[in-house]
């Protein structure tokens, strides 16, 4: 069972049956057809996600694969737009083992039911050492089209979607085990799921198309993001830092090691949403989104652009250095 | 100039002016969006590219950019698609050298002219060991939609665009360059570009789309991928081996070394379209690439599906021993 498999093998054993259009012509062809109805616009995001960079190597393959797609489904969540297919190319250093794939696609399937998306096509194709996985997202948005970072203005809400920094600290236990042997095994284990699979907030994208002057996903931590999102839209964002949602297991590892906020802080990997909604929306927003029983916190507001392009305050008080984010080089 | 570049510089001082579409936000945004006009259909097609796999990592940084849009333009335009735009995914082993990405982006802006293509989109990461370039070519097809390897019927003509082999010798030459000692220095170099710098069939597309009953891009070599063509529309493909169109370099390259010629035959790499023509299309097709001075060359015929799906005669024998192609594993 950990045989070497070939391409065409791996294909259509593994990969065709995570077919669901007719545009991806069964993945017998070299390209596909993605059919855009009338009435909607197509969004595209492409995430690489690299091993011993972007995930470990050993880390469970159903795994690999999950992150892989829902790092991409959180950018066409944030731009307003429904999850519809993919493209996915697959690098395997050497040759692929049939375990490696068998499992690979077990964990796209468990995605595709969740996300609603299917297989549109791709590549695989070896490397000489680095495992690589290139996802291609594609969403339909509505007439507005994408919500992009542009747009928010002064005095708008700003809210996050499903609770941060927990990923972060997940990592940690992962590269520096030893730090937490003062936390409970359970504890630990829930902190790197939220390392290992990230909970991209599905459905919230009818609420940012109908809602939020701005969107994006939050991925290389929440201050460096919100930079990004209050330079383009020429404010500046106010965090607070006590409205910052946080999972009960950040919370109890925080407890049990207070250095470890600035980690969870400053950390990426979260892929949830940060969005800004008017005040005429404000309302709505958050009815919508308890209707759906989807979680979103209000974590600050937006001025007009002062000196920073993102405050955090702390009961009130202005935190002079922010936690910055992650860089990919 | 061969200082280290940071991701956001890499985007806004390279990659940005390859911009041209408003959909790509600049490369601003999470996200993309695609127009596609209502009377075209959107074709995708996704090809990786690893360094040592599929180029030499000391190649010219344009020439790799240029393969690597190449390889993906030569599907869309198999499938009667007009080029449109790209995804690019880009993995640098450690950090980026500036010297290096001033070259890549110099090689995409220069086939960005030539295909009317222009970027959307993307993600740059770093990379353990592997360069890893990942393209996701967008393609605009007509009411008919993608022109696929399924459709030829028997007694059709089957033709070839551009010449074949020269790029699989070309590789050769670089591989084992003791072997070629006795070829002038021009005729390596010319073979050499083959291999280096393939020549997708730019407008071919027009007459896929107008008169063939199926057509596929060769980067495996002509005979597996004739067998691919050849299975999908259960047809036997018998191709004259005097027919085959080669370089000139390549014609001197043989005259030198006839052993030369299996690798010729067997080789990959040569991203030019094999397509079925049926007679009522024939002349028309031939003048129309006549018309466009878009090299064509009839190569064989389908009869109905035999006991092989191709056949290769040589002055009117077959040749048992097909020469296989390229595997990807």
């Amino acid at each position: 069972m950990t045989e070497d498999i070939g391409e065409f093998d791996l294909i259509s054993r593994y990969l065709k049956p995570l077919v669901a259009l007719p545009g991806a012509l069964a993945l017998t062809d070299d390209a596909a057809t993605i059919k855009v109805p009338a009435s909607k616009q197509l969004i595209m995001s492409k995430d690489v996600l690299v091993g011993n960079v972007h995930f470990f190597e050993n880390d469970l393959p159903d795994l690999i694969a999950r992150k892989a797609l829902r790092t991409n489904i959180s950018d066409i969540i944030a731009k307003g737009a429904h999850p519809y297919c993919y493209a996915l190319g697959l690098c395997f250093p050497g040759q692929a083992s049939e375990d490696f794939i068998a499992s690979f696609a077990e964990g796209l399937a468990a995605d595709q039911d969740i996300y609603g998306v299917s297989l549109i096509g791709g590549d695989t194709t070896r490397s000489i050492s680095d495992l690589m996985i290139s996802v291609t997202m594609f969403g339909l948005a509505g007439k507005r089209g994408a919500v992009t970072r542009l747009g928010a203005g002064p005095g708008e809400a700003v809210y996050v979607s499903g609770t941060l920094g927990g990923s972060a600290v997940g990592l940690q236990t992962l590269l520096d085990r030893p730090r937490f042997e003062g936390l409970s095994e359970v504890l630990v284990s829930d902190l790197q799921s939220e390392y290992l699979l990230p909970q991209p907030p599905f459905g919230l994208q009818k609420m940012i198309a109908a809602h939020a002057s701005a969107s994006m996903d939050i991925s290389d931590g929440l201050f460096q993001d919100a930079g990004h999102l209050a330079r383009a839209s020429e404010v500046t964002i106010i965090i607070e830092q006590e409205q910052i949602p946080m999972s009960t297991a950040l919370q109890l590892a925080l407890e049990s090691d207070p250095d470890l906020l600035e980690t969870a802080l400053k950390g990426g990997d979260d892929y949830q949403c940060l969005m800004t909604i008017p005040p005429d929306h404000q309302a709505l927003f958050e009815s919508d989104c308890a209707d759906a029983g989807i979680m979103v916190s209000l974590i600050g507001k937006t001025i007009a652009r002062a000196r920073l392009p993102v405050m955090l305050r702390h009961h009130g008080e202005v935190v002079e250095n922010l936690p910055t984010g992650y860089t990919h080089f």
